[in-house]
């Protein structure tokens, strides 16, 4: 499975002091640790970047690519932010991806990116109706999205669709109809994506990390291609590369947690 | 889904001890702590018990449910063991539960006492023929057994099939294996049960946890009934719990874990 390592994002006060002050070293630190740890992708998330976004994205890719040879997972809803990152992309390392386009027309600018920069793309299933109500409520998002994605000339293996998942705490029969849409998904033989931690939100701290894990990997076992996740929770990863083997993803090793 | 406390075993040395000095302290002991950790049912396991069994079965059932409530599994090779426990089992706590027959018809003599008993039992889905290859040969020999039980006048809603878990570090396909039938039995109405620890049985004593949680939620997502494990290991049951909850068995509170 693809990791999307999520930890260098606006909303970390140490990232942000460090954005703000134009200071790599902790940006830079972040990026190193996460690939050591397994991620393929590192998620740069920006916020909005209203002001200056352009030369923020910019100085923000060439900084962490200067120090891993990771692609990166642009994120930002700033669509000339989003270019500018997309230009400074190094895709010796890889293609980059667009974090993310919905149903939401607005979003479409993203596809346009993806589809100019010849970038991979997340797409979330909501559009502008609101959140979707089931499997099925995403799967027709989903083919409203891959119709526009196909007149913009997106192939269909450069997009991740992303169920949305919905915090446990509060819309607990969501936790189902997500897993079914990345069961559905792979079935139209598209891949799937998630913002893991989204399904932990809101509840208790000390129980996050374990409703994360457990979630996951039900999800791996639906099919799941990415996941956007801290790699540095050991415990987590732990649960990633035990899945594997159950899936027969890995072969068994007793050092199999090592690798 | 169903637990069955597997502490109560001869081959922990303390267990094996008080059985063979008759003292019911430590046995009482253990069963109190499963029950009160959230098992179902105790699980009694004496061994072949070929001197005395009869005595021995009769003296550890009634010492348990002297101490607790609850139904008890009883776990023996000994035909004649099993009946006298079978005999002294107290059916006020629930009907006991067989452990076990399978498709050996040497085992066939189990199933003639679920039905004299009114007990329910555990069916493993192996034959004289070997180790099952996949599901399919699972089903088979579910196939086989059910005849036989229903010749014997066995209710189907009395038995638990078990795909018989083999250990993921020498025959790791067998994992999906295992819940592909775990599926299959589902499909059919049937009720299933796993002896879980066996997933991990050969790999490094510090894997064999996470092994087992990770294995365990697959397999409840898969349908399972029951589970033969330890409900002493307190993050073994929580994600237990915790799976449930994405299963929509129990409606999330932020005290889930406590209940």
């Amino acid at each position: 499975m693809i990791i999307i390592g999520e930890k260098i994002s606006i909303i970390a006060k140490k990232v942000r002091e460090a954005m703000n002050s134009r200071d790599p070293l902790p940006i830079q630190e972040l990026a190193e640790a996460q690939w050591k740890a397994g991620a393929h992708f590192i998620d740069v998330n920006i916020g909005p970047a209203e002001e200056r976004g352009e030369e923020l994205m910019t100085w923000m890719v060439q900084s962490i690519q200067k120090k891993v040879k990771a692609p990166l997972c642009l994120d930002t809803t700033n669509a000339s932010a989003l270019e500018a990152g997309l230009k400074a992309h190094n895709n010796e390392w890889g293609k980059p991806l667009i974090n993310s386009t919905s149903n939401d027309p607005e979003r479409f600018v993203m596809l346009e990116l993806a589809s100019k920069y010849n970038s991979q793309i997340i797409a979330l299933t909501v559009g502008k109706g609101g959140l979707p109500a089931d499997a099925d409520d995403r799967m027709v998002i989903a083919s409203e999205i891959m119709a526009r994605a196909e007149e913009l000339g997106v192939p269909m293996d450069d997009i991740y669709l992303d169920p949305l998942i919905l915090q446990v705490c509060t819309t607990q029969n969501q936790a189902k109809h997500s897993l079914n849409a990345i069961k559905m998904f792979g079935e139209l033989g598209m891949k799937s994506v998630v913002g893991l931690s989204n399904i932990s939100n809101g509840v208790p701290k000390q129980m996050r990390s374990l409703i994360d894990r457990v979630y996951l990997s039900l999800l791996m076992y639906e099919g799941l291609s990415a996941a956007i996740l801290n790699p540095l929770d050991k415990e987590l990863m732990d649960v990633v590369k035990t899945t594997d083997v159950f899936l027969g993803n890995t072969l068994y090793a007793d050092s199999y947690l090592e690798m």
